[in-house]
């Protein structure tokens, strides 16, 4: 019998940004946020972030093919190619709180804040670029009805 | 004082995709995932996401020039400027034993798989494009060590 309604959905599992430097992308954010890293290759970084998902990097042109699935995988598939370019958008949710503490702590590392932002129903927000240009914000949880 | 320790991080709070038909992007993901539309205008729309984040569809373009912060915001503060293209990358996490569920539901949308991986620590993706060609994941946990 076909579904005919959503299964359900967890979340953000992955969310993906490409770089011109993929050793200078991993650095950067495995530092900034005390980041584990899971995976690093000539291809992709991938790095752990609290709440369970997890932020890739790709270096540009590197997933413009397909990639070989595993060998866990049953034969013949792939990983679907993929890849972007331009100034991404990104958030990450900061504590209650913490947001004057992250400011402190960009200002220490060197980081410039671009802009801050106050939002009509809650919540703030504070937006840095990352090294390939991406718009990096941080904001406190109340900025949307689900957060 | 210096903070010289990164402060919290709470997890992903928006990722974004860049679409060519905002409308048409904005339904795919709204009745795909049974999602919840927080803003819809010309610019953007916003989607609440499980476990608190919000995926974010821009109009190709309409982020290119700094967007006026709202009303609540201090004076003269902007929304900085950011614009992607090609083919993002992207992963939901759905939960054990429901991915053959969203196969079901999947080719009951017309929605063709491109590939299936099953992972070496566990965990299992199907792949399909989205209206704009971007490659969207749904993976179960185990993929990564911290989910």
């Amino acid at each position: 019998m076909p579904e005919t309604r959503p299964p359900r959905l967890s979340g953000v599992m992955e969310t993906s940004l490409y770089v011109a430097d993929l050793d200078r992308a991993a650095a950067f954010y495995r530092d900034l946020f005390g980041l584990e890293t899971f995976v690093q290759d000539r291809r992709m970084a991938a790095l752990g972030l609290p709440g369970g998902a997890v932020l890739l990097l790709f270096a540009a042109g590197a997933t413009d093919a397909p990639s070989p699935a595993p060998a866990s995988s049953p034969g013949g598939t792939v990983i679907p190619a993929h890849g972007g370019s331009g100034a991404l958008h990104l958030c990450f949710a900061v504590p209650w709180g913490e947001l004057a503490a992250w400011e402190r702590y960009l200002a220490g590392a060197g980081i410039a804040v671009e802009s801050r932002v106050r939002w009509p129903r809650g919540g703030s927000s504070v937006y840095f670029h990352d090294p390939d240009g991406h718009s990096i914000e941080l904001a406190t949880p109340g900025l949307w009805p689900n957060a």
